[in-house]
């Protein structure tokens, strides 16, 4: 094999991974954006002869000959490349040690899995899930052990979406929040609260549609690129920059629920949409980890969308198109509305102060049932435990608590974590942004182009060419440091509640 | 090979086929239902790359050595069994000679042709699709060569559509109709028009949507199996038996547009939710050909959704939803309203007396395209004479013209006559019906279960098991006589205008 074979092989086999993705991406957006429910079982059978296939292609000895190839004449291809080889490389060591009828087994359970948690979810039955999340956290475990038999299965799975991250960092980094978050807490429950009571009037849906559509445009999402779909469970999907899917869910009497959601898509849009040209129809061409995908999402949900001057700049619209619903209320009025701090119980529709607490219920929870601490049948109990011991609330029932999210139905665990750890790399980002840029200045004349300009230039631009410590390292001037998060908030709160 | 190894890789072949299918269709899908314009070129890749794949695993030796073995132990296997692999034998001996780089390069130029398409005709600027429909002309011609280099290219897609038709059939076919239509056109022009002005008055779209889920209930289509997706052009398609979607538009002026489009796919999605369990998983699992298919969709939308006794039914929920508007108006005038007969402009929204001259104009272009007697850049001007012939009437521009179907930008050539043999077919189903049940009675009382029970009997359940002849003959007990269609609009027609 000649080197310049060996980059026609490596590009050749990205554009066949790609379209495999690209088609069980769209299968699987279609499935929660409008698809019959009754679909179901035949679009698992599809999954899982197509991922059969695309696993073949992959997890072969040719493949791994090719990768190890790349890597003993890294020094004669371009950095690119070579970084590309290098991610396949970590994919491919991976994936390669699972059989293939168990990789495809998997997939389809987890497609099932969706099906049954939905209904579940709708009826309340934590019992009719149950035995297929057993099944996932037992394939999960099974899998953690083929690549390593002596690893802590539950870094395996933290790892795999940020790489380095170990429960060791995460318990330091949990409570460092907990230290500070915690009496904050305690400051702002005993303060007088803050009356949201106008964001719950109702706002027909085709109202909230047409503000959707200025919210994608204030944010300079080329609409061309970028869809809104609408789903239970809002999420952001990409088939290449110029593909981009964000989803909301509209909801009559919570105006900020689907604002916040179109905000928070937007964020992982906003990354996706800018990737380096060079690095298109390669395994580069899209965020580097979850939780720097994360922290882009949150910077625009939370460090922005939630900033006065953006609140401003919302009102304004707002009020023309729901003049009744917002009579006698003011831009201030507005602003604090929707930076109301109060525990509840369902972690999308979380305030900023609170978001951490329910990731550290499911981190707890993850930690436990993979050590074995805990199992499956205990999930309702030990959910509401942890609920009553971080937020002081209790759910009345499982369809408001366990059963709220569809990560775990998906197989993602180990993903909850990166959404805390995003929302501090989004502060310790926005305040290096800020020694560069008048952000609120340029927020309030509506120009976010400078901001997304310089995001493109220090995060975007690299997608997966960098890992998520370099990449902050180049942002931001210094390696990870959860202050900026911990010091935002506590500023920023205080200010909100007349906090001493 | 045993035989019972050979009908494990023919289950198995069927499986893989149709999961590609199943990935190519949903991404279509998604592509004409809200999929960003952007993802056209990457969607374009994609789809090359998985027609590719699926054309080698279908279009190789191994699968011709299965085929023609399977053939010769015909007797030995089980008749089902025997019929798939007569229906792949067939598909087979069509397209294993295409070489396969140039059926995946046809896929894309299709990919691309439609989004083209789709600019061309927003921007009537057909000179900038010409060239790709030249492109797609000259593939078509040249893989129909590969079939039988002296076969005429026109005829094969005419068969490829509808087994055992051609130009010798259709010409005597549309001259039966044009010696019958035409002489009642004129009489039906002569006599005083109906008045539909009410149609066009404002129906908000929200509404719209809601009088769909009264027809899909009205119809007995299970939302469970059948979505209503948003398009330009609606059209139906099936992923499997519990997974159908169809499409509809809504336009606020135009209330019966979309109300018939639901109604004309709605009885495409009863054929394809109907076909017997036993064929699932198989070739068989699908309507038998395009003629058959729109047979069933204009079953319900002309023969059953433009008869009083349906038109009452919908007329009473109509009022409900739309009192100010239809303020005045009486449900005759509504049956009278929706059977207005005027030449127009576009086919999709042609009256049913009308529609053939929209097929026949089309007939005569590719017929004349294929035979080289014309060129795509006569496009324009031939479509303006035919128009004229036909129809007395010429088209303001292209948009409007011969940029109006996306069939030919999809490749569809030989396709457009299923639709006028369609609703010829139709005419002797449904008088067949009426011979055994009391088809008005029935709609009358909203009962439509014993028709689509008669329908699942006759025709439904065999899906692909049946060549269209047979299951014609089955359904009515004789052979194709197009007069049915004929006597059946001569007396629809008289009637409706108070003819001599």
């Amino acid at each position: 094999m000649t080197t310049s074979e060996a980059l026609e092989q490596l590009a050749e086999l990205q554009r066949t991974m790609h379209a495999y993705n690209h088609a069980s991406g769209v299968i699987y957006y279609d499935a929660v954006t409008g698809a019959p429910e009754g679909g179901a079982q035949g679009r698992g059978e599809t999954l899982e002869l197509l991922s059969g296939v695309s696993f073949s292609l992959f997890a072969n000895p040719q493949v791994g000959e090719l990768l190890s190839y790349l890597k003993a004449h890294g020094e004669e291809i371009p950095p690119q490349k070579r970084r590309e080889a290098e991610i396949l490389s970590r994919e491919y060591d991976n994936i390669s040690r699972i059989p293939k009828a168990e990789y495809a087994a998997f997939n389809r359970l987890i497609n099932d899995a969706g099906a049954v948690w939905h209904k579940a979810k709708r009826e309340n039955d934590f019992a009719s899930f149950a035995p297929l999340l057993e099944q996932i956290v037992g394939t999960l475990i099974r899998f953690a052990g083929y690549y390593d038999k002596d690893c802590d299965p539950y870094d395996f799975c933290l790892d795999e979406y940020e790489k380095g991250l170990s429960k060791a960092t995460l318990d330091r980094f949990f409570s460092a929040l907990r230290e500070k978050l915690v009496p904050l807490l305690r400051k702002v429950k005993a303060a007088p609260q803050i009356d949201d009571s106008f964001l719950h009037k109702t706002y027909p849906i085709a109202k909230q549609r047409e503000f959707s559509d200025f919210i994608m445009e204030l944010m300079g999402i080329d609409r061309n690129d970028c869809s809104i779909g609408e789903t239970e469970h809002p999420f952001t999907t990409n088939f290449n920059k110029h593909d981009v899917r964000i989803t909301t869910k509209y909801v009559e009497n919570q105006v900020a629920s689907s604002l916040y959601s179109v905000v928070h898509e937007g964020g992982h849009a906003l990354y996706e949409l800018h990737t380096g040209d060079e690095l298109a129809g390669t395994c580069l061409a899209t965020g580097t980890s979850m939780s720097i995908h994360e922290s882009q999402s949150r910077l625009f949900e939370n460090l922005i969308g939630r900033s006065e001057a953006f609140t401003d700049r919302l009102f304004e619209r707002l009020v023309s198109l729901f003049p009744e619903q917002l009579a006698g209320v003011t831009a201030r009025d507005f602003y604090r509305a929707v930076n109301r701090c109060e525990p509840s119980l369902i972690r999308t529709e979380a305030d900023e102060l609170t978001y951490s607490l329910h990731i550290m219920v499911r981190y707890d929870i993850e930690k436990q049932l993979f050590s074995g601490e805990i199992g499956v049948a205990d999930l309702p109990r030990v959910w509401n435990e942890k609920m009553e011991e971080y937020l002081g609330i209790t759910a009345p029932n499982d369809t408001a608590g366990v059963l709220q999210d569809s990560h775990w139905s998906g197989g993602s665990f180990g993903y909850f974590p990166s959404y805390a750890i995003g929302s501090a790399y989004a502060a310790q980002i926005m305040a290096a942004m800020k020694r560069e840029l008048d952000v609120d200045g340029l927020v309030r004349e509506g120009n976010l182009s400078p901001i997304t300009g310089w995001l493109t230039e220090r995060i975007y631009r690299y997608g997966k060419a960098k890992d998520p410590e370099e990449l902050l390292l180049i942002a931001t001037g210094e390696p990870f440091n959860p202050d900026y998060y911990t010091d935002y908030l506590t500023e920023k709160f205080t200010a909100l509640y007349g906090l001493k």
